[in-house]
């Protein structure tokens, strides 16, 4: 590693919450930091330590360091300044900062997930109040939203994101690159609590397989190691028709993505709302996941100031047995939310099932009918779900157990 | 076994033709019967008759026995009484009616299956006048029909109705339960000339594999047995996935049929008129179906009071390659067989194939052909079920060929 | 070989261009020949002396012709008798009419493949001006356009026509007959530069092997063979469940096609012009040949008469990602090049991926990005065929990139 200068972070007119950094290996002068920041009276201090002790930790004596500050948070400045000393240095260590306990919450197979945020892997504005707009879950990417010459960088501030920015208890998702690139970004994630993987432009079991495969690696000295979940994205001909293999390809995954942007690239046609080009596509994928058991995730909605546009493809994404869609835009996930819920017949439903259920075990039935129906497993944990659902998106009260019985007992 | 009391039937307000008996075992006093009838004076003696003889054939000599009946006929009413002997005695005997003569009838591969008419296989009141509606089946179903405690009865009740109730020319068919638990049913059923069995919630050839077996185990000891014709029911995303495996699983599979409404709950929707939800599973179904050179039924039609929304779904199943609809009230048949006859250019064309292929094979030609497109056995097979359904539907005289050389003479 | 008289050719009031030859063998009396023709004048010795040389050339040296001439020309006429002389002789021998050196063309795997024409292979008048409707492709049909009595001489005109009519640049194509039938057609086509071989009624990769196997026998003696691209048409519900099969299974084949009079018979449906009852299958093979890298071409249209109806369809067809349609008169190609040329947004951009591919190389970028994208080799290929049809369809001049650059420096 010849290269002796290196530099990191975004320095654009409008990146705020960002530091750009320039560093310069130098043979001696020990350390000199030219800071340019508007809150350099309040942190200037406050930055130079940080700095010192970055570079102290990776054992650099003499370097030239200019930081360019945007107003970035210590474990984002942390990052980009461990991004750049990689550059120039050969290093096993890791500049951690503080893991924040209430980021230790794991997540469930099957967690809702009617809404997912995506989140420039690299742009630190976005991020810090991402956790604020409950989305069901949040993904860090690493693999589109970052441009080919910061997905090194990307890494270190995704790394530094997932332990010290509170996701409000939102699903802590990254998005890797393509297997086999993305292989290596699992190094810098699956130590750091992520819940689920998303694997982009899957097209073969084999791909999960290697994707679980390195998580095995890097979890074999942890004593009782989490799930990490992972959710593949069809996004090519090939990923639709692999789907029924994909599916089912680990016990890890709990759902599939289609991602229409890239599969309409791949068929070769315009992505319309309508939608006439994708039907069969998305099809398959929901009946893939549906008989695998697993949850069908639909793609994001491009067009962030059409809410109308994004109604129509709510409801008929719902109608057509999605289980949720990705969102690139805060703005949308109240018509996301709005629109996945449960409808009131499906709370009907799902209200009937679970008090028969309640009723015949109480009476000690084996077996559970509903009508004419027999009301198996299944059936009671998909009815959960809709209640759980609707509880979580204030259609239904926590207690409506007790408030039906009142209302039964009043009338 | 140690109940020595057991009930069987129907007794509610609404239920007629059907009879509920209450039947306890005792150790003395021999057998007593309280008969509730509003035929007593008229039949009182002839049921006090049948009883004392079902009775004497299991060898009951004490028991007191309550018939509260509505009208049952004695085919009933035996099966009844039967079925709660079942639960006192362990007997390996049955008592069955007689076999009548008009329902020995089998039924070929290719039968026209456009209408299949369910009945609730434990309710005698909509049985007793199902063949007069002319529809091409009668399903007497042991699955979703029948509540689960009343599963075993209904067996009794279907067993002496395929012997003893006239089908006037229907395909016999009988829905079993769920495999395995429905292999049970099987043994009431395949000794008493049922022509086709339903297999509900089918997803593997290996369910359509284990059913075959046990038929062949009960007819291990006729010397020529009827096949019995299989019909699996596709209700799951995982059944319509393994649809191409399950089409040619075995020589006996005739059709495969689309159940919606359980089919949607899988994969999470609500079922609509218009179906996109199901269009990618009813397509499938039918390629898998027509690909295995067999039928392709679709689902019943939920709403029996909504004439015109049944006559759309009829329409858009046929335009699609369905060969049949099931259908859960008789007045639903009307619709169903008006609009899916033969049009008059199905009919025009497949004249003029049976024509083509009369001549060339009168004139000793090998090949046929109509215009430059070679008629092949298939191409006549398909144009003569055209012009059978047409005929049976009365669309097309019988003796057609004869009135069109009359008019082709005359003009 | 007792046969001693054959005919060959077509003598319809309607048909031009083509002959109706009478040949008998006789024992003595040298060669008579009876010629009928309106062009006798002029060319009435023409005409014997190819007949002459014909029969000459077949060892024939007593036989009664009698030559009923439309108009034939000489490759045609020639063909006409060469096929009346196989049914009276035995001969290896073949009379092969000049080789224009301008057909000596091959076509390339990706070429485009937006419209091809079928020809009936037994109808000259048709074949005659062909090329001069700038269709991408013409296929000689031996197949449904050629009657069964007519196949024999089929070939003879397909061979020669393939030899001596210029196909002015169109992909050369034959579409021989179902497989394995259609394996002897290949005997006629191969040695004389057919492109590519349209195999109808495809139903499994083994056809395919067979049809190379053939194709590799053929080619035995040919130092460095020209590849024969195939291209298979499902026309069946087995064939559209097997194109994820036969998509891949020779490197030779280029696309897949669908045919959906076939297909719509076989599944016993009408075709429609909204085309609901084919839309599943049509996805599908889409789906199998982008999944393989290869082209998806949609059925021909076969209502000459309603071009607002085949534009509807062109749109519908490159919306859902069909890359060309065939076509069966050449009056439905200006509409098909019309729909089916790339629009503006996506020459423009395909124009900004050659652009950025273009700069990355001068710049000796190994990776290359649009935005976020990585453009990698596919999207480049995938722009350069967008702006190669574009250019060849007249939406886009040549040297755009000069245009396009003086319009930036003006700017």
């Amino acid at each position: 590693m010849n290269k002796t200068k290196a530099t990191a972070g975004n320095n654009g007119e409008k990146d705020r919450s960002d530091c750009f950094v320039i560093l310069e290996l130098t043979t001696s002068g020990g350390i000199v930091i030219d800071l340019k920041s508007k809150v350099e009276a309040l942190f200037g201090d406050a930055i130079r330590t940080l700095c010192m002790d970055v570079l102290k930790h990776f054992g650099i004596e003499h370097a030239h360091l200019i930081v360019e500050d945007k107003g970035a948070l210590p474990f984002v400045m942390a990052a980009r300044l461990e991004a750049a000393i990689h550059q120039v240095i050969k290093s096993e260590k890791e500049y951690l900062p503080e893991m924040l306990p209430e980021n230790l919450y794991s997540s469930k197979r099957n967690q809702h997930r009617i809404s997912r945020l995506y989140l420039p892997g690299n742009t630190p504005s976005l991020m810090i109040n991402a956790g604020i707009h409950s989305s069901n879950a949040i993904i860090l990417d690493l693999e589109d939203a970052v441009a080919f010459d910061k997905k090194h960088e990307a890494r270190y501030l995704v790394r530094n994101t997932l332990r010290h920015l509170s996701f409000m208890g939102a699903e802590r998702m990254v998005r890797i690159n393509q297997v086999p690139r993305g292989l290596d970004d699992l190094d810098y994630i699956i130590p750091h609590n992520v819940n689920t993987v998303v694997v982009p432009k899957c097209e073969s079991p084999e791909q999960i397989h290697e994707v679980n495969k390195r998580i095995a690696t890097l979890q074999k000295n942890v004593n009782v190691p989490k799930t990490v979940w992972l959710i593949p994205i069809l996004e090519s001909a090939l990923g639709i028709i692999k789907s029924y293999e994909i599916a089912p390809a680990a016990d890890t995954v709990v759902a599939l993505a289609i991602g229409l942007e890239d599969y309409t690239a791949d068929i070769g046609v315009s992505r319309t709302n309508e939608g006439t080009e994708s039907l069969f596509a998305r099809c398959q994928v929901i009946n893939a996941c549906k008989a695998a058991g697993i949850q069908a995730l639909d793609s994001v909605f491009s067009d962030v100031g059409d809410n109308d546009a994004l109604k129509t493809y709510v409801i008929q994404s719902k109608s057509i047995g999605f289980d949720g869609i990705g969102c690139i835009h805060p703005r949308q996930l109240k018509t996301i939310h709005e629109y996945f819920a449960p409808d009131e017949l499906d709370i009907e439903r799902a209200k009937k099932i679970l008090i028969a259920f309640a009723d015949a075990t109480e009476q000690g039935h084996g077996v559970v009918s509903l009508g004419t129906k027999m009301i198996d497993a299944p059936v009671v944990k998909r009815a959960q779900r809709t209640i759980d659902l609707a509880i979580s998106l204030g259609r239904l009260q926590h207690d409506w157990r007790s408030i039906d019985n009142k209302m039964n007992s009043a009338s």
